[in-house]
Parts: structure tokens; C-alpha cells; sequence
């Protein structure tokens, strides 16, 4: 029998026939350049039945082919099992990559097509040159899961809410004014942007469109004197509309953007940034704006900018954020490890637990990875103004958490926590007054003397960059350094990132900053300034035995001026103590063992406080100092 | 009286009048792009009396100008004293850069003229498309030296020699070959360059045309299967004429390459570096290129990247040499040390010294910064294969140290040393087998401890780069923080690179590689490789009190590959002890103690065979371990 994944691609070819395309293809994206999109918008797991974050699938009427990167090798291999889907494993060796393919073989005459709101304006140029230099054309007005997915989900459609001022600190007026006047300084009369995060930070507004990302599906145009912000109908309420009015930013239907585009009446030229906007939109502008006599350029959205560095209020109101949730964070590292240890040895299995305590009269229900997470994410959702998780909770056991982005499932993948080896949980929230993110690996019982080794390593790593002193202009690429080359000394490496930018009550992976030495093609490396928050997360993953991450965010302060300069540094903004159990002194440099001992005196002094008794004697037995 | 600058100054705007230009530039410069340039090129030192090795003059019918640096704004106001020459102090609020000068000041359809041929095509470049925004025009084909400068030196003429196989290791058909499979990659079928250390690597030559660069003047064209050498006819023995025509290089006039340029016959497109070939040249060929139906582009130079990658013999040869050449500094600082203590407080003059004598009735003639210098040069020529000194050695007291490229006169500026404070050294020499280059501070008797918390902490920063493991792929930009960041939590900084490339018997400045975090702009950061080899000099400079720097020369070295992948560390060439009455263990991290453990064994192993057996006990207790 036909599976179902090759009755889709079926559908799909006869729809691809009928409108004379030759091969289509699939990135993994909405309308907005999102990092995770709504399940509406999956078309490329509705067609090849991969679920993973990334990959892009290729059909033609010979071939189905999906590229993917090496976090889901195994994954999608046994996804794609059955579906006639092959597997393009990037970057392996004698793999193509898309374009390469593409270039090799699409024919001349061809015709490729896209979604043109699925790519963004910079990813899409590069198709265009292709097509340019191998003569096929493009077709991007076309999305085939309108004809072909017929139980598809409807567009998310949240309601749209104010995000107050007392949280924000800075009004939509001056942010428009802000955005009015980079326009002014590059000579340019309409702005445009369908980045969800640039939008709601700009006006003040949030919703919950994607998942744990607080967003509604919209478009906007700034002009001058005017703004056009483009939601679903049903996203906005009279009082959020009138809301709007009083900043001069006019509601329109959401899916009227491109007639918008098309019709308006330009007074000058036009720019957005060619991430932010999809080459769809974008190309409607530019043929608009320029039929009308002005150009149509790129830059680099001066909203991102203004976005990374947190004002006053918000920072204050991080501050208390991070406080509350690190308490909540020190709270179920408490009880994990009691838990734990007081249920002792389980047997794997709910039932075979229920054996376990039939012989032997003790209570031995088994503590699960999800258990442990739904554990955790209570506890958040008990801080006051909890909105929902920055993201999906990352609890890893044993060789689990070697695995980066390790999901467990209730019922499914689901490892049981023995008193022993390490618990990775990296977790975070959703607040108004901010979005928190931390990882923190606990021993939950006896330990190797390598683990110790590979946890006390990582924290000399996340201390040495959490400690530096540096002058105004250094970037993230370059304090990398002080993280990596601890781990490099032993022959060690995490292959990620060290750090992140976070949004404020927005998305938790947010650019720019990034703590990142390589990989930077395409990342403007830019220098880190006081009141940007990036994460400091090194880690060590060893395949099939254990996984190690500490994740401190931290806030970029004001150090000292000199007569040598203006020198920055770092603050914390989490307060969660590392693991006693898993830490040598010994095995630590001298500066960084100066370091912990004053990062756990103020983790005892800020956290103390919002904890119980019995709680607050636990902190400070892990907080003491290590001498 | 007329001053003779006014005088000279005078006649360059009769010049300037009969031939019809309107503003005149001087820059610091010579027809090959050179850091330092022989006397004949210093026709901005001629006109306006400024003897500093950076700088522009600019010369109007109503005005003389004369942009310079930071590091030359106290010497070049005395010495432009009376001259009417205006000093345009770079940098400082409110002084026009010389491009925003020329910008604001030369009036449309004016003429600015520079000798093209000391003008890089890349430079030039800037000038071009300002002339054509302001809409004057550019003369770029006069020398007004010629016409007003009668007593001229005579333009430099050493004898090229050849630099044999047994130093260098590949041949000059070998290193033509790379070149030239370079070109092909390129689609490139002619090559040129007139930088003189590029020239003389890929020959085999060298010379003595600029002070401590053994280079000869010199222009270099590369075609498929023939090249052409123009050089000044008295530097080419026949020996040399003959080896060369022996890897089909042609030697023609130092003074034909413009005629040769414009009348060869080009069979496919030409290519240069634009920081390595003058605006003159290049656009010679350009022209004549193009005429023919061929394109001219501009390209970094392979010949640049090939040089700083050293190769097994020159790296087996370097270590030789730095391990003789340190050598002769151990021998040097324990002379130094000793001399100072010996004589004891000394009169600040010999008048006053020879009447201490006669009071005291002990010698107690001084021992001067100059004395010091010309004791370390004659220790480094006594080495067999000593050809000369890599820059004029450095020999600063006290609070001359402060000044980073102090430089004493015997007989004028020249402080006596006294037993008390710090010297620096900062020398190097020219061999067979390399150039060297290394600084040493050391006490010359009681130091207060600020020098001491100083000097430690120099030390720390030195050896926290040398002791780096990285992965393959970092650039000097990041491996920068490491030395930084210790200086950088103190507030302190030293305003200069950490570390520069170093040629092989060639220029001690070669790039690339550099260590260096900021002002990267347009110097390209490339990543260090195994078998280039890069100084580590952080410093702390008082000014008014005292300079302290320390100077390893490093050798990137493979490390390891690890399952996380491919590592690099540094192996000093530099093997001189720190200086044990300037460090205080306590205040380096344990780390840094380990390193400089490590590193004095090894100075004591490989340094103690070349010591007569007093030198070898004195540098028993210089590398002594520090527990």
C-alpha cells in the first residue's frame, strides 16, 4: 500500500505538472525569517515527514530530496524510512549542497519553484543569480500545500495585548522616532519589516502566534509620518487598534500586504533589511518603488540594532526576572536531587517500577527526564507574571544530554533518573518583565572522576569569560577565546556557539550579540556594548556516555574608564549555584576558583531571600565558599 | 634670514607655478610600498624638516601642512619650528583627516599633484574618486626633488647577492612554480610586484638598499614562462645575472619599467596587489593592458601569503639562529646588570663622572643607553653568519622606556644607567638563517613595587598567548584577548599590537601574520598557520615613569587532533630568562607560574650549551624554577 508521505508527493507532482514547474522546494520557514514556525507554515515536514528544525526538501517529478544537517542525521534517516525521500546529509563528504545540485541539475529552460514568502530577500537573490547563470527560470507566487493539504492547521491567530510601558520603559513614539530618524540619516522614506520580534518590540505588543515565542503574525511599513502594521483581523481588538491609532500606525488585513505594496503611493525610496523581508515582498516593493522613480535597497534593520541593547527599565526589570526564576531554578535543583536520591535504584519501566516495589515495600515510582521538566516549568509557572516557556524544556540524563537538543516524550524517549551520573536541564521563561534562559547540570548521585573533570572544566570556561574585563569594541568573536581555550587546552570542544543574545519578553535566541569565534560567514561580528544580555554556555558532549552545560546569562556593564580606556565586563543576570559535588578546586585555575566563590556570594545574597528555610540552608551549603 | 626650509619651500611653489599644480602631497614613501625608506626617497623630510618615519605634507601656493601621528607630535612640533610648516595633529578633535582637507580646500578644476610612484595603487585609488567627486584633476607623473633638490643623495645601490638554497630551502623555479599555478588559478597571465621583500623571497636575493632591509631595489614582472627583474644595472654581478637567467628572469633597468610596461606585449590579464605596486606603475599596465584587449585587476598578493608560512629548513635554521642570537642577549643583560652594579651611582655627564673619579678614586665612568646598545650589537656580531642589525636597536633607561620607539644619540639624548629602575632593550639581528627580534626589561638595581606589579604583570600576559592551544582557523584578532584581558582587568593597556610577523633575513615587520584586537581595518585578518612566526610584546608604558615590555618571538606550531578536532599552539624561538628581581610569583595566576617554569627549563637546556661555564651558572639562577 501507498504510505502516506508518497500519496502527498503524489498530489504534489500532479499539482507541480498541472502548473508547468519542474522541481519545487521546501525551505523550513514562514513569512517573518522566524527560527521556529507555526505548524500552518510546515510544509516541508507535511510533505516528507521529517519533524526536525531545519532542512529543506526538493521534489521534481523524478526525485524527493531533503537536505539536513548533521544534529539530525539519525533522526531524519529513520523519519524518511518508507517515504522514497532521499537523505542529503550536508556537509558529509561528496553530498552536494542544494545549490550545487540545483546548478548541476535543473536544465536550462526549467522552471524552479518556491514560496516567495518562505525566503528571504538576501537567501532569494542567490536563487535568482543561479537561475540567471544556468538560464531556468523562477516561479515564487505559487505555495502547492494551498492546492494538496487539505487538513492543514489554520494560520495561528492570537489576540494581540499591550506590553505596558512600566515593563518597557520606552514608548512606541520614541521608538518610531528613533526608526524615523535612521531613515532620515540613509535618505529613505518607507521602511519595511516582517520580523515578528522587530515589530511587536517597536510597537509594544505581543501575542502567542508561534510557540514560546510571544508574537503575532504581522507585517509593517514606515513612512515619515505614518505606520502600517498588517495582522489578521481577529488579532486585534478595539482597544489595541485604537492603542495603535494614537501612534499613527493604521491596522490593515494581514494578507493584504502585497496589494499594499503594489498600489502605494511612494514618496521616496525604500529599504529593509534583506533578512527580514521575504524576497517576495520585498520584490513588490522595489518594482513598485522604483516604477514610481525612487530605488529600493537593502540594509542592515536598524530596529535589530536598537532591539540588542536593553534600556533602563528593562533592565532593572531583567534583573528581578532573573532573580525570581533562579530561585525557582535553585528550588528544583533541591528537590531533583533529593527526589532522587530518596527513591534510590528504579527499574526502568513504570511497571517493572511497580514490581520493584511490590518485592520491595518501598516506594519506587520512577522519576522520568519529562517528570523532572514538568517539575521545573510548575515552579516557573508560579513566578506572578509567567507567560509560558522561552522554549521546550531540555531535561537530558546519562548519554541523553550529550545530545544538544535532546527532546524527551512522556511515554516515548523518556530516560528514568537513577541516583547517579548527571541531570542536564536547560530551561527558561517567558515573563513580562523578561525571557530568561539557563542550563545547569546536576549530579544526582556518584560521579567518574572524568565527569568531575569535564564539569569543573566547563566551569573554568563559563567563569574565564563571565570574569573578563574588555575595552569598548571587542566583539564576541574574539572574547571566545577566554571560553575555548581552557576546553582547547584539553583537546576538547563544544560545536555550538558559546553565547546568544535574548529577547526582552520576545524571542530567546535574538541577533546580535553572539559569543561565537567561527562560523561567522554572514554574522556581522559586532561589538558587544553595555545593556546587551548574551548567554555564556560552554559545554562537553561525549557521545553515548554524558553531556555537560553550564548557561549563565549575562548582562554587558560599564567596568571603568582609564587613562588607558573604556573598559566593559560582564554581569550575571542568573543566579543558580554550580555543583558542589561535581567541582574540584584542584583541577580549577586560581582566578577562577576567586571567581565562583564571589559569583556564589552573590547568588546566596540575591536568592537567599526569596526562599524558604529549608530551602535557603541548601543554598548556603552550595554557595559556601570552596576554601 | 630666510630659513633653508622656507627657502626650499619656496622654490617648490615656483615649481609648482611653472608647472601649472596647485596643491603638492608628500607622503612618507618610496616606489615599493617600504616601511622604511633609504635617504633619497625623504623628499617630505626635505621639505619640511620633519625627520619622523610617518607623515604627509602637503604644499599650496598659500600653505604647507603636515599630517603626522600620535607617537610624533612633540618632535615634529620643534622640528617644524620656524619653518611656517603647519603641524596637523592626527586624530585630534578637530583636525580634518588629509582626505577631508583636500575635500574642503582644493577648489574644483585645481590640480593636486603627487609623484605617482610613491603612491600604492590602492591609496591612489582613494585620491582618484575624490578628484572626480570634487571634480579637480590629479598630476601624478612629477618629482619637484628633482628639479629643487640639488644635493640629493644618491638613490641606494648595494650588490644583490644570492641567498643560498642551504638557508632557504626552495629553490626559485620551485617558488616561480607556486607563483605561477597561483596565476592560472587566477585566469592571470601576467604578474606584477615591486615590493622589495616580495621580490627578493621568490629570487633568492638580497641586498643592502634600505637600512636593515636586506633588500635591492627592484620590479618584478612574472609571465607564464618567462620573468623580468628591473633592477639598477651596478647591483647585478653576472653571477647573479646569469643565476637568474638560469629560472628565465630577464634583467632589465631599475628606470625601464614604465617604458617596459607600457610597450610589452600582453598575451592574457594582469594582475597586482594594490598595496604592493604604485598607482604609476599599475595604471601603466592597466592602460596598455587594456589596450590590448585584456583586463587589469588587483588581487592580495600569493607571494605575501607564501612568504609568511616558513617552511621546514628556514624553520630549522630560525630556531638555530634565535637560539644564538638569544644567546648573546643572556650574555648581554648578565654584562648589563653587572656593569651597572659594578660602577655604582655615576655623575650624569663624564666631566662630572672623571670628577667623581678623582674624588672617589673609583672608575666610575658612566655607562650610557648608547653604551649599553652598541655592547648588545657587537655581542650579535660576533655570530658567524651576522650580516647586520634587523632595526636600530632600542636601548631606553627609566622613563625613556616610556616611549615606545625611543631611540638614543650618542652624545645627545643618552641617559646615564644607574644602579636603580629598569632598562629596556628591543634589538634584533639580520642573519643567513633569519631575522630576530627580541625585548627584554631588566633591573639594574632596587625597583619600587609598582614596577615589580607591572613587569609580573607583563609577564602573565606574554605567557598567557605563548602557552594558547587553539583550534585551526583563529586569527591574532582573537587570540589577542589572551594577552589583554590580564592587562585589561588591571585598566591598563599598551597602544600598540601585541604581535607582528617577522621575515626570514628579511624585514622584521612582515604581514601576515599580526596579533592584534583592534584598528584591523583593512588589514586582512587571516588566520594563524603552522610555520608562521609572530612576536608577543605586551608592554606597560608610564609616561614620565618608566616602559616595561617583554618580547618572545613565537612559532606556531601543530599541537594536536583530537576527536573535536584539528589544534595549534606557539613554541617561543626567543630563549632569554624573564628577569627574576622584576617578578613576584604571588601575583601570576598559577598557570602563568607553570609556563615560565616550563619555559626557563627550557631556555636553561637549549641556552646553557652556548655559555661559557660563568654565563651557564648565572643562568642556572635566572631559570630556576620559581617554587
Amino acid at each position: 500500500m501507498e504510505t502516506e508521505i508518497r500519496q502527498r508527493i503524489r498530489k504534489l507532482r500532479e499539482y507541480l505538472l498541472e502548473n508547468g514547474i519542474d522541481v519545487f522546494l521546501f525551505p523550513t520557514a514562514d513569512y517573518h525569517a522566524s527560527e521556529y514556525v507555526a505548524p500552518f507554515f510546515r510544509t516541508r515536514e507535511y510533505f516528507c515527514g521529517f519533524t526536525g528544525s531545519a532542512g529543506t526538501l526538493l521534489v521534481s517529478a523524478q526525485e524527493a530530496l531533503l537536505w539536513t544537517d548533521g544534529r539530525y542525521f539519525i533522526q531524519a534517516a529513520r523519519e524518511l524510512e518508507g517515504s522514497g525521500v532521499k537523505l542529503m546529509k550536508m556537509l558529509e563528504p561528496g553530498v552536494p549542497t542544494l545549490m550545487q545540485y540545483l546548478k548541476d541539475n535543473v536544465p536550462e529552460g526549467a522552471v524552479l519553484g518556491f514560496d516567495g514568502r518562505c525566503m528571504t530577500a538576501g537567501k532569494g537573490r542567490e536563487f535568482i543569480s543561479l537561475a540567471q547563470k544556468c538560464s531556468f527560470s523562477l516561479r515564487t507566487d505559487l505555495d502547492p500545500a494551498e492546492a494538496v493539504w487539505t487538513d492543514r492547521p489554520q494560520m495561528p491567530c492570537s489576540e494581540a495585548f499591550i506590553h505596558h510601558l512600566k515593563y518597557v520603559g520606552e514608548s512606541p513614539s520614541d521608538r518610531l522616532a528613533r526608526l524615523r530618524k535612521d531613515m532620515t540619516d540613509r535618505g529613505v522614506s518607507t521602511y519595511l519589516d516582517s520580523k515578528l520580534d522587530n515589530i511587536m518590540w517597536l510597537l509594544s505588543l505581543r501575542g502567542a502566534d508561534v510557540e514560546c515565542n510571544p508574537v503575532v503574525l504581522s507585517h509593517l511599513m514606515v513612512d515619515p509620518d505614518h505606520a502600517h502594521l498588517f495582522v489578521q483581523e481577529k488579532a486585534v481588538t478595539e482597544q489595541v487598534r485604537s492603542y495603535l491609532s494614537g501612534y499613527g500606525v493604521t491596522v490593515h488585513p494581514y494578507d493584504s500586504f502585497d496589494r499594499f505594496l503594489s498600489k502605494y503611493e511612494y514618496k521616496g525610496d525604500v529599504a529593509c533589511d534583506p533578512d527580514c523581508v521575504s524576497i517576495y515582498y520585498s520584490g513588490i516593493a522595489s518594482a513598485a518603488a522604483e516604477a514610481a522613480g525612487y530605488s529600493a535597497g537593502f540594509c542592515a534593520s536598524p530596529i535589530i540594532s536598537f532591539k540588542s541593547v536593553k534600556n533602563p527599565t528593562e533592565l532593572t526589570n531583567l534583573r528581578d526576572c532573573y532573580r525570581r526564576d533562579s530561585a525557582a531554578v535553585c528550588r528544583f535543583i533541591k528537590w531533583v536531587q533529593e527526589e532522587v536520591r530518596r527513591r534510590g535504584v528504579c527499574a526502568g519501566t513504570e511497571a517493572d517500577a511497580a514490581a520493584a516495589k511490590d518485592a520491595a515495600g518501598t516506594s519506587a515510582r520512577p522519576l522520568t527526564e519529562t517528570a523532572a521538566a514538568a517539575c521545573i516549568d510548575s515552579l516557573r509557572a508560579e513566578i506572578p507574571d509567567f507567560q509560558g516557556l522561552s522554549f521546550g524544556t531540555i531535561s537530558a540524563y546519562g548519554a541523553n544530554a550529550a545530545m544538544m537538543h535532546y527532546q524527551a516524550v512522556p511515554g516515548g524517549s523518556d530516560a528514568v533518573l537513577q541516583p547517579e551520573g548527571m541531570l542536564l536541564v536547560d530551561s527558561g521563561g517567558q515573563y513580562l518583565s523578561g525571557t530568561t534562559d539557563v542550563t545547569r547540570t546536576t549530579a544526582l548521585g556518584p560521579v567518574t572522576e572524568q565527569m568531575r573533570r569535564h564539569y569543573t572544566l566547563t566551569a573554568v570556561s563559563n567563569l574565564q569569560l563571565m570574569g573578563a574585563v574588555f575595552m569598548e569594541g571587542c566583539t564576541g568573536a574574539q572574547l571566545d577565546m577566554l571560553a575555548r581555550v581552557p576546553m582547547w587546552k584539553q583537546g576538547l570542544d563544544y560545536k555550538c556557539g558559546t553565547g546568544h543574545g535574548i529577547g526582552y519578553f520576545l524571542n530567546v535566541h535574538e541577533a546580535p550579540p553572539t559569543i561565537r569565534w567561527g562560523n561567522t560567514a554572514g554574522q556581522p561580528n559586532r561589538e558587544l556594548k553595555p545593556g546587551m544580555i548574551v548567554s555564556d554556555e560552554p559545554g562537553v558532549y561525549l557521545e553515548g556516555q554524558y553531556g555537560i552545560r553550564i548557561e549563565t546569562i549575562l548582562e554587558v556593564v560599564e567596568h571603568s574608564v582609564t587613562a588607558c580606556g573604556h573598559f566593559l565586563a560582564f554581569s550575571p543576570l542568573t543566579l543558580v549555584p554550580f555543583d558542589r559535588d561535581l567541582l574540584e578546586p584542584r583541577w580549577m585555575t586560581e582566578e577562577s576558583r576567586e571567581l565562583l566563590d564571589a559569583y556564589h556570594a552573590r547568588v546566596y545574597e540575591e536568592i537567599a531571600p526569596l526562599l524558604s528555610q529549608e530551602d535557603r540552608e541548601w543554598l548556603k551549603v552550595q554557595t559556601a565558599p570552596l576554601s
